[in-house]
């Protein structure tokens, strides 16, 4: 492609409302263009990295046994009322209705439409295992839509759905899904952890989330330095050491603490550290029910275990009035010690001796508190997020923390949706079963957006040569040179010859800004074309990952080149 | 492709509500399911067909500079505003809210959001020509969903969109794209004509209409036996033939003619054809005006041609009771004598002496009635719709009639969008000039239906081999038997080694089962692999279309098959 025939417009300023590199840089790059919040035109250059990632998760969807089909993004609302999810599903379902006042949605996931293909289509288990994806526009009519392409409103998303007859044939085809899913990001170049997460409302026995590893990373996940073990933080498992119980060794005192409401505020003013401390957090669940839950003083509690342990839906902090109400004292001064709650704990506290809590009441705390003697606790759980520094659940390793980008996820659905539609196969014993099901998703161009979170510096986009618009960018460094351009077209055409996918920058621009351009779009190598190198019958290959500068001699120039980007397709 | 392992469930019932044969066959065969009214799932035999579409029209696109993007499918309304088709288009357009109350449409065609890009990426002239196109599902809320994909609400179609700095330009872009067009229909290996077409209200310059042809099209189509005139029979020219106008030999007279009111009876009552009648249609046009227009008897008015001389948008027949007001007689006794109302004749009428027409009384015709001598006319023009056996208008040719299904349409826009838009670019003056485009669509979906419209036969679908969704299909005669089933499985994988798309029918099902199902499924090449056969160290060739049947040495068979698929490729 001739830079001069393509549509490709890069901007110099950064677009004051992208917040995020990857969005920044993917509209600095031309790549995409906001048409409303959250909805984009996929613009040429962005278009070539969507349909290298398409394509290769379409290759290891094929590999692994699924079928290709295309689902319609209207779909009738009496489907969703059949799951149910039509009243469950809050505004992010896009809602519309047609000529005839009939109600439709605009598809943000497909299990209803799948499962009433299936159970019309299928009737024994013979027919059975069953893996049907697509790749498709999807429409989330998303409360904030921030980010680019990292939280649109309509987006691309691979979904894949599989049936089986049993809970075996859901583990087989689940773990071939996960392991399609491991090849699919390393094909595309990049680095990641798949990371155990929790089910949530949904209800299913195991799911995994592809986290693209970056700082800017919306999730915090954990993972093993020794074994294989990784996890969401949400979901991240913290094993009780403490082996056996302190004794206490001080005399339970008060101590004022005028004003002083943080852990920070309290560590600081008694002139102690934050993990001497205990915390007491005073909730209330979704059910209405009041509790009170203690952490070390610098832990964070983590709601998604409480609210398992609990059997319910959400907690959230009780308001001011229920805080003095069941404590005597405004927040900041709660304890556990003569506290008529329910109290939990968490393992850890168990392992303290002579701890400072609140006292319930007003500007004081106490201090040589001890579990057992002075309070008893309802139970003892792992109630904390898991930390970086923290024992690995599963063997004698340590935790390292990340930060990371969702890009894909694989669930074990069950029977959620075959029960609500009552899709059902013959079994070998020609009884009516209930499928078994699974589903699977990966969001394409947050993809691309994870992978340049990933792969930038200050000048722009570093693409992975898998997912690059182009392999190879040729730039002129004067066109109205007829050597130059003359050797510049030559190459451009050879390395097209070999299946190569290059860019020709053959525009009259100032070299400065020809290579500015060419870091911004980060293709991952770069040869220029000018009279001086030309003279010496060489030209200059730049490589957009670490900026190493080789000669290639001119005869040699395009094979070495194919080379290169072979190599680095393997 | 397994089928045992494949997603392909045939009908052997017709569907009641599918009235045509391709949308009976694409349900029968698998291909597609309905979800709602003019929405479908594309199953997984019915999207390799569409994909391969695609992929014929992206190559041929690309070939001819075209670079494809992809804009969203949810449009908000402002941009539909300052085009003037939020207000302009009628319930076709799928208008919806988001949860903040903003309105925007489902994108039937995309020329505001194209014009909207290239507004803002495009300054100067030397980035022209540009042409952009995508392929994309789109969503018109048609009144009357029907005939499967060949007229259904949610569809797949390649939009492109040309864009020059004046007319020039355009042309060039739009013969580039009629030749585009015309390869992509012959490599889908169609029968069609690209055919004149009528530039409608968008008001362009020109327009074509790419017709595949197939008895059961909805549009009339006529082209020249020895010249390359084609054209819509909406828009196609009747060439006058009337060299000079005859000579009267009889006077006028009245005929009684009771209740005699249609061409047909009163040709039949008074013992001669209705070429020797003229027939007088009482209009009455969108702007309220009233007049009469004369054809020859056996003829029928083409209103887009009426339109197009009155400069009006609409005629229609006028009411019973305005054709008594102003012939003073019920309709079916009009006639131009004693007229007085504004009256236009098709130029054949100028041709005929002696005619029969209406009396402007109940019951009465005249007869002897010549145009000159009798009454006098506005004026003389082309006003019929063109049929089989006219002369051409370009040559000394025929004109023959076809029936056809528009598959792809160009048409050149001019300034419409960039006008209402503001679209514009610095010529070479430093101008700033309005974007002169064009707008080029292909129907993915319909063209595989009208594939089968014309390619099928009592027993099903009869793919062309670049469009088949497989291209070999290896039926094992009885999968039981260990050296068919090893047999076929080594046909198959040599087949699959060779590139070739085959589909293995190892199902454990009756043969005539097999065989019944591959005809309706219509894969070109048919392998059959029995024990008989392959005892003669042979395997039986059927051709899908012809039904030709050759027996293939076992040894041979893989690499005869794949230089057959080839050959049909070319």
């Amino acid at each position: 492609m001739r830079y001069s025939e393509y549509l490709l417009s890069t901007l110099k300023e950064t677009p004051a409302d992208a917040e995020i590199t990857s969005h920044q840089l993917m509209l600095r790059a031309g790549m995409i263009r906001k048409v409303a919040a959250g909805i984009y035109s996929y613009l040429p250059l962005g278009l070539r990295s969507i349909r290298k990632v398409e394509r290769i998760i379409r290759e290891e969807m094929e590999r692994a046994g699924a079928i290709e089909l295309l689902m319609p993004m209207v779909i009738p609302a009496e489907l969703w009322e059949e799951s149910g999810r039509w009243e469950q599903y809050g505004k992010e379902l896009m809602r519309l209705k047609d000529r005839k006042d009939t109600s439709f949605c605009l598809g943000p996931t497909h299990e209803e439409v799948i499962t009433d293909i299936v159970r019309r289509e299928v009737r024994s288990y013979r027919q059975l295992p069953l893996n049907l994806y697509q790749i498709q526009g999807k429409f989330r009519d998303e409360i904030r839509p921030r980010f680019g392409l990292m939280r649109g409103r309509e987006f691309i998303m691979k979904d894949a759905y599989s049936f089986d007859i049993d809970e075996q044939g859901l583990d087989v085809a689940y773990e071939k899904m996960y392991q399609a899913y491991r090849r699919i990001f390393e094909r595309c170049g990049l680095k990641f952890r798949a990371v155990e997460a929790d089910t949530g409302n949904i209800g299913g026995t195991a799911s995994h989330e592809f986290m693209v590893l970056a700082d800017s990373g919306e999730d915090a996940i954990v993972s093993c330095d020794s074994c294989q073990y990784a996890a969401n933080v949400e979901k991240a498992e913290v094993r009780n050491s403490v082996a056996s119980p302190p004794a206490p060794t001080l005399e339970m005192s008060r101590v004022l603490t005028p004003a002083r409401k943080t852990i920070e505020e309290v560590a600081l003013f008694l002139e102690t550290a934050p993990e001497r401390l205990v915390k007491t957090l005073i909730l209330q669940t979704d059910g209405g029910e009041h509790l009170a839950v203690l952490l070390r003083g610098d832990r964070e509690l983590n709601e998604i275990k409480l609210c398992r342990l609990l059997g319910c839906n959400e907690v959230e902090l009780a308001s001011e009035e229920t805080v003095i109400r069941v404590t005597g004292a405004p927040s900041g001064f709660a304890g556990p010690v003569g506290l008529s709650l329910r109290i939990l704990a968490d393992h850890e506290v168990a392992g303290m001796a002579d701890f400072i809590c609140g006292a319930n009441e007003k500007d004081l705390h106490l201090a040589g508190v001890n579990l057992g003697r002075d309070f008893s606790v309802e139970a003892l759980a792992d109630l904390r997020q898991a930390v970086a520094g923290d024992p690995c659940p599963r063997c004698a390793g340590k935790l390292e923390s990340w930060r990371g980008i969702e890009v894909g996820h694989v669930f074990k659905l069950g029977t959620k949706y075959s029960k609500a539609l009552n899709a059902t196969v013959l079994d070998d014993q020609g009884q009516e079963r209930l499928l078994i099901m699974g589903c699977y998703g990966i969001g394409v161009g947050r993809t691309v957006a994870a992978a340049i979170e990933q792969n930038h510096d200050e000048n722009g986009i570093i693409f992975p040569m898998p997912i690059a618009p182009f392999q190879v960018l040729v730039t002129m460094v004067n066109p109205n040179d007829e050597a130059v351009n003359a050797a510049a077209v030559d190459l451009y055409r050879a390395l097209q010859d070999s299946g190569i996918e290059v860019l020709l920058d053959d525009r009259d621009e100032r070299p400065g800004s020809k290579f500015k351009d060419a870091d911004l779009i980060g293709i991952p190598l770069r040869v220029t074309v000018g009279a001086r190198g030309l003279k010496e019958g060489a030209l200059e290959l730049q490589e957009r990952r670490g900026g190493e500068r080789t000669m290639l001699p001119l005869a040699e120039a395009a094979g070495l080149l194919t080379e290169r980007v072979r190599k680095a397709l393997l």
